[in-house]
């Protein structure tokens, strides 16, 4: 067995502080290290400020054996971070004759003026490995202090993540001996969390100690996790094999994709296509189910029916079941299902119509939403509650819409 | 003038250091601070361990005085956070009657069974106010300790923004003696940061040392936001108009908001209506205008062709355009733009075109797109080329089609 090693991620820039940047490059780190067997202890975010990065320093030092740093690092960046890193680790900054000509070469390459900002990015400590970054001007820098290593990063993603994949990550591993650890996610939809738990109960309960499940919640399901540490695959597969047979119906995918990717391959596998008429999601059915690349092999389209005079004109909804029992109704989206279907020449025709918030109207309407799916043979309805504002409520209407378009698949094919 | 104060978010999860959850909490709630003139001095993210948390607490509470704690409140969270504050708090656990209730209701609204856990989100520690969270069962929970606040909110974005709009901010803003802080927003969309600085350099130069310009980009576009310390309402007002004046044709609006509720406000203004009919995007621009509330006043739908079947047989784009210029250019997009506007009445019709990214093909071909908007007297063609991943690129297609949409309405209306 190995021992626990703890990391720390630093992220420095005062664009984070004030909101101007969302991190994903922690997210992103984060991850790489899990796949790794490596724990990330902390994750601690600090502005542009001397005082708040050797705190920082300080206190990650003082509890985990990896500490990464990132941002800083850039030709505009305030020449705070580098000359700070170098003083921490007793070096001075020297030219380095590669990263100098590496930068020239990407200036005439992109047929830019330099400035003296640009060349100064090949001064670096003498104390460090310097981590190469292919991708722009500001190389990475890997330190050790105390027995703890130190690795500083640019800010910008996809050269942090050149370097993180290139230089770090196997510098890393050999320098660290890390645990076995293992993943098998499972995506679930049409149950919330807590009574998902409560079914599962007895279950988790069972796990041993290296084995641990993760509840993953997204809109409209969960994302189940196991992570094995230092167990055999056969052993995690097992548990893994019986979690499956647990849910049934409710499991869309045993590894992680999105829902519309998890359909895409049932429609082509059972060489299906399938059509939208969208009321209140307004085309937003179609956008998920069209993200996935290959989407043009099953999906036809869709109308985007906001008016009635779209639903009679372009859908052949009888104007006499508007009328009579209202845009959201049972009877308007069977319509609605079958026109789009027919006249998107599709297997399958799914539509949807309801009341996203109330602006005038009843209170009782507040959510009410009604989803139809057609074939040839049958046609589905299903009417449902969505509970929050318009915008949560739509994204939870698409999401309810393409969990019940793969269970009419499962139960019709 | 005020002193400076200093505020820490503290963030719970083991599923943001695994890299599960990408951390969107922190910069909405810097940027909230921020316009209160509050500096948010650290992020710190941690796991859910008992030592890592109280360690948090201990360190945050050293050097802000305002600490914001987000996550580990849900139902199946492992029951850590909240006792262990109360804890920390010197307060017992105890039920609330009116949280109960609440809880209660959302289940019997939302039709599903009700376990103890769920019940169990009505256990409060009797030392803290409650922040009533009207989106959800955990409620936020606002602490006092040594001349220090704490605010403890759920990690779901809705419900924590919720929480902290209606019932923290106002707290804050009380218990704090916050600058005098205006902002000012202008909207651009069109040109990117490092031209538009360019342009504005004279301006930013001329700011007296109590006004500050931030740059906050957008997909498709940069936010302008002037901030004011300490400083007269019709002051920052000139300033504000004269960088207006500046910004000829790439204003779209002079308060912070979406180019699809600026571009909604003019259909209206105008007595326009307008139809989408879409390819590449996929329903994605038909769900942008209609995400805005209102938007059945001016938006009648769309057609989603993901097949040259659809846009024959509904969109009425002759074959031999198709075959003759291919479903990307110019003659293809404006038959679209023409076949919508008629098929769905509108005033104005807008059609896109475009390979988002090449699965077979020519690498030249990468991230074309065409555009077409046409009413009854003139159609306008643009064509573009998106640099990013496939999810990337749509999202940009989607954001030039609505800017383009705006300048043909200021065009010609």
């Amino acid at each position: 067995m190995s021992t626990q090693i703890n990391a720390s991620i630093i992220t420095i820039g005062d664009e984070l502080l004030i909101g101007q940047t969302i991190d994903t490059n922690s997210a992103w780190i984060g991850q790489q290290l899990n796949a790794l067997g490596i724990w990330l202890k902390r994750r601690v975010a600090v502005g542009d400020s001397k005082a708040d990065i050797l705190q920082a320093l300080d206190q990650e030092a003082a509890q985990s054996d990896l500490i990464i740093i990132t941002g800083g690092l850039g030709p505009t960046a305030d020449d705070i971070t580098k000359p700070l890193l170098c003083n921490y680790f007793n070096g001075q900054l020297v030219e380095n004759q590669k990263v100098k000509n590496h930068v020239l070469q990407i200036f005439r390459k992109r047929n830019r003026p330099i400035i003296d900002a640009n060349i100064a990015q090949a001064m670096l400590p003498n104390v460090c490995d310097v981590l190469w970054n292919e991708m722009g001007t500001a190389p990475g820098m890997w330190f050790a202090k105390n027995n703890k290593i130190f690795i500083a990063l640019p800010g910008v993603p996809f050269e942090m993540k050149h370097i993180m994949t290139h230089e770090a990550l196997p510098k890393i591993k050999e320098r660290f001996t890390t645990p076995n650890v293992m993943h098998k996610t499972i995506c679930t939809a049409g149950i919330g969390e807590s009574f998902l738990a409560a079914s599962i109960q007895d279950f988790e309960t069972s796990l041993p100690a290296n084995i641990k499940l993760a509840y993953l919640p997204q809109l409209g399901g969960v994302k189940l996790r196991l992570t094995g540490r230092d167990v055999a695959a056969a052993t995690l597969e097992n548990y893994f094999q019986t979690l499956i047979t647990q849910l049934p119906h409710i499991v869309y995918a045993t590894e992680d994709m999105p829902i519309e990717k998890a359909i895409g391959k049932l429609l082509l596998e059972k060489k299906l296509t399938v059509s939208f008429a969208e009321s209140c999601t307004g085309g937003g059915i179609s956008a998920a189910i069209t993200s996935i690349t290959g989407s043009s092999g099953y999906c036809n389209g869709g109308i985007v029916s906001y008016t009635n005079d779209v639903k009679i004109n372009l859908l052949g909804v009888p104007a006499e079941t508007l009328k009579q029992f209202s845009e959201v109704s049972a009877q308007t989206v069977t319509a609605m299902a079958n026109g789009v279907r027919t006249k998107l020449k599709s297997t399958i025709g799914l539509s949807i119509s309801g009341y996203l918030e109330v602006v005038k109207g009843k209170e009782s309407e507040k959510g009410l939403i009604w989803i139809g799916i057609a074939n040839e043979q049958t046609t589905k309805t299903i009417s449902a509650i969505m509970p929050y504002d318009r915008e949560r409520n739509c994204e939870l209407a698409i999401a309810t819409a393409l969990n019940n378009l793969r269970i009419f698949i499962s139960e019709n094919y």
